[in-house]
């Protein structure tokens, strides 16, 4: 019988990930229930919204001390005894960080089967054509609302839903600053996905770069990190501007969270709107089919970085919180 | 030749406004050129907007020091070269902080005629029917978008605003529960206005009392003070929840602007927008009308503090700041 390693949570972090927040247990793998199928987990995919996960309840509820960490993943079916799934399928959803899962006969979240696709990587449904290529997509057109000759701003810009997001408002006609946390993450961000600019916020001046790559201002701002780069953009919006957000990747270590200067949201009169890719649940299948389109015309690139064993995903999380990851970071399983 | 009493803008108020911070001078009425017309004025709004006039550029330019100080005023022609107006038409615009006003021919922000209506006062048209009747109209209607069955909390509910903004929510079968500073504001809106529940902020108990008005949540906050109160709100908000950004009142005064957590924004998927009136002046006669019509129908009751006399003017706008009006204030200038 196989042995399931798992990343089990035993204590909420305080400020980054701490070695014994996570432990690695074993089990057996459970035997397969009628109604069940058995996938194994091929890639994690590594989310800035797990860290909301391990702190509080939230938008789904924490998760619990002594249980598998919460976690999307990409797995492939090895047995089942479930109505909808073959062995040999491939299917994306929260998989949790282990080698294996259960997939039960019904769930809240269902898997999703993905198809294969030549010369397209499996971990495509992770990014780009996956939750965080969703989260782009529903941001940018249901709040966002990006007309021709705008400029758009985006936060962690090279990160995999940031650089979607940027790409999507190409499409769209828009100007596009991204803002990133290195000189490299901005050359590929204007030189690679087409960004028209991109300001290093770890630069001194960065502030009077912004500035000056914004002379029309800033009309969306797609929002993934909060704290200073947020109040900065909100200097530069423009009146009837809208903020998507997000994310607030800067405030998730830490106990004060993110606020916004509430002024600015009045005298600018912006709309600043929270929203969580699950409520488009129900769209995500015609969402999925305009990515698809749009990376076969070329006009949206994707990039990963990917992290080798389960056995770093705990530092891969960290990894992400410090900006070290270019597009989508996932872990490798094995 | 008579005399034209002004207030004039002579330092930029730090806090509440302190003596000095306004000065009222003298000077002759000027003589009526052709296409122009004088008007006396009668009575004068006392809009939180003020305090943001005096301070700084915002959604309009701040105040010059030694030019007369902004405000919205109710006025009677006296003498008419303009094509438009004649002797005896009442009018209300942005009249100044005087005893007469020169319309020229052209303007900016154009005065509006005001009708007579039998047992109707004419301060309706700067309030409830005015400028702040209007702000709540639009809030709600363009940004709340109150449904039947939801709970519409409104802050400083007792003000000029929030005592529209509370109704309208009634007339679209929301429950609406009302913040205030004193019982009595609070017996007035429950008692007649027909909030639903109103709690006085100042009490200790006022959170666990707000728990109580709200058992399901908050979907709609008509938002007119910020900090604390609305702090307090955003806890309560419902999923999807709409914060219409109106005023931050408890704000004005401070160095530090308002600001919003973010995270509940966020993980509550709020709207948060912030509008002024004047981006809806070409819809303003509609909803005036609209706003007739539910007064003439007994929906929409007001009621004014006046304060005599234009010499209490900067009095009049810290009473304001310290909650000590009910409904809309106004001063009649002699």
């Amino acid at each position: 019988m196989a042995t399931n390693r798992q990343w089990r949570l035993q204590a909420r972090p305080k400020g980054m990930l701490a070695a014994g927040d996570l432990v690695l247990s074993e089990a057996p793998v459970a035997e397969v229930q009628e109604g069940q199928a058995l996938a194994k987990v091929k890639y994690l995919s590594v989310d800035p919204t797990m860290r909301i996960w391990m702190a509080t309840d939230s938008y789904m509820p924490a998760v619990g001390i002594g249980e598998v960490m919460r976690g999307a993943g990409l797995a492939e079916i090895v047995e089942s005894k479930h109505a909808q799934y073959k062995k040999g399928d491939k299917i994306v959803g929260l998989t949790g960080l282990q080698e294996y899962v259960v997939i039960e006969a019904q769930s809240k979240f269902p898997f999703q089967k993905i198809p294969s696709i030549p010369f397209v990587s499996d971990t495509l449904f992770l990014g780009a054509l996956g939750m965080t290529g969703l989260t782009a997509y529903f941001g940018m057109t249901e709040i966002g609302k990006p007309q021709k000759g705008e400029t758009l701003a985006v936060s962690a810009a090279a990160g995999a839903t940031g650089s979607i997001a940027g790409q999507i408002g190409k499409i769209h006609g828009c100007r596009v600053v991204g803002i990133a946390g290195t000189d490299e993450k901005c050359k590929w961000l204007t030189e690679e996905l087409g960004f028209d600019a991109a300001v290093n916020y770890k630069h001194a001046d960065w502030r009077e770069k912004l500035a000056a790559a914004t002379p029309n201002g800033i009309d969306i701002d797609f929002e993934n990190v909060g704290g200073e780069v947020m109040a900065a953009v909100l200097e530069r919006m423009n009146l009837h501007g809208r903020v998507v957000l997000c994310g607030l990747i800067s405030g998730y270590n830490k106990e004060d969270p993110g606020q916004a200067n509430l002024s600015l949201v009045l005298v600018k009169r912006l709309k600043v709107q929270g929203f969580i890719i699950l409520d488009y649940a129900s769209r995500f299948m015609d969402a999925a089919t305009e990515l698809g389109k749009w990376k076969m015309l070329g006009k949206l690139k994707d990039r990963q970085t990917i992290v080798e064993g389960i056995a770093k995903a705990p530092e891969a999380i960290n990894m992400l919180f410090r900006g070290e990851n270019i597009g989508k970071l996932v872990v490798k399983v094995s």
